[in-house]
């Protein structure tokens, strides 16, 4: 279905959920492809407005009049406004003209996509925030560190990471089943992709004993080629920042360890 | 739309999204109501099969071909398997003859609803169950109770019931608009109505200050009686053993008191 309407889409690209809107509706950031018929992702007409939590800029009032609650993602359609990063990709699949594996017409395979949409909001978007947060975020957010939940977090990333590499993806390359990617591979890749603001040469070392959801990994990204990366550059110098400082905390422990 | 194949429903009534898909598909508790035209609730024909996590039963190999994942709520719909409480709602209410308002056809009202299922998942689910398990469940899983997780998640829900009170029902008796309820309010009123397992008279004392809330509750309850409360009655039990338990504790310690 097509859409003559005005699209905005406001996000923040340090945050999860929106990159994977951002990558979804990836025809809006290069939309010079119209004419190319191998192109596989998708081209939906948007204004991209950047709305900067951390300048606060989400609690703004012409923000709040878009998204009461004040988070990113939101969309603004023709004066339709919706939030949520899942009901966002489901509602432009259904309004704008999107390759059907995106979120299939067929009740069984819309419901493998929704239960995979469901399954990483109740898994893996829980344990990788909790994970994050506990093992190095917390005094950027003015919370202190605890070990014991980040190890509680790790525990259960684990046994989903070992779901993942077991059962939704024991027999296909993607989380809903089928040959191509579905909304719900971009979501479940953008949030294992914040991994490596704890381990930068990879995805995080945690994702190591894990082959099949690795080529998952990799398949996703080259599927949304160039989009994914595109749309994690901001993660990626977080990480590099990241990266220096532990570099650097090692260093200084050297330093002022005693001489033997 | 109709469906001639056979449905089977797994489900533990201890569990709150089994609970809410159990109230859905109503008509399966009582289907002498076929020729009620007045009857405002679903009426899907199922088998409903009680499968007790209690008794590990999730976990014997039957189940496991079902759900690999040991979880419930399940269905078996003529050799199609599925889970996710929300996701199953989703796909009864398409290959079910369902009235409108659970999940309308119309995209905009739609999105709403799919809002309103994922602003659940990633608030009141994750508050309510950290709240429950911290400040009263925890010894019962094998875990010890965390005063401080306890209070971040109160802090947590209490700003949910406000944007519940202020945004969601500010000028709508239910949560995705229309005068009607949706598969996104039976799921959260059955979140809320768990907070009796902390205060047996009314669901949470936390309740208390959310005029609107309460309405609601009240609301949604009676739109789907008598399939809400009969869903509960497990609930009830366990929430009355509390409650006496409580009072056992609070007499042991009088009885134990210093006289003065």
């Amino acid at each position: 279905m097509g859409s003559s309407r005005n699209l905005t889409l406001y996000v923040d690209l340090l945050s999860q959920p929106c990159r994977a809107v951002t990558i979804f509706c990836s025809g809006m950031i290069d939309d010079d492809d119209d004419d190319d018929e191998d192109a596989r992702v998708n081209e939906i007409e948007a204004v991209v407005q950047i709305v900067s939590f951390v300048k606060k800029e989400t609690r703004e009032p012409l923000f709040l009049a878009i998204n009461p609650l004040g988070q990113v993602p939101a969309i603004d359609d023709g004066g339709f406004t919706l939030s949520e990063s899942h009901t966002i990709m489901r509602y432009l699949a259904a309004t704008r003209k999107v390759a059907d594996h995106w979120y299939p017409e067929d009740l069984e395979k819309r419901a493998c996509v929704d239960r995979m949409l469901d399954w990483h909001f109740g898994n893996l978007h829980r344990d990788v925030a909790q994970f994050l947060v506990h093992r190095e975020l917390a005094p950027l957010l003015g919370r202190t560190k605890n070990p014991t939940l980040a190890a509680e977090a790790e525990d259960s990333l684990k046994q989903s990471l070992k779901t993942m590499e077991t059962v939704w993806l024991k027999d296909s390359p993607f989380l809903a089943g089928g040959s191509q990617p579905s909304i719900a591979d971009i979501s479940s890749a953008c949030e294992l992709q914040q991994l490596k603001l704890l381990d930068k040469e990879e995805p995080g070392a945690l994702l190591a004993p894990y082959e099949k959801v690795k080529a998952w990994m990799v398949a996703v990204e080259e599927f949304t080629a160039p989009y994914f990366m595109d749309a994690h550059c901001v993660l990626e110098k977080v990480a590099q920042i990241f990266e220096d400082r532990r570099k650097c905390e090692a260093e200084a422990e050297v330093e002022t360890a005693p001489k033997l």
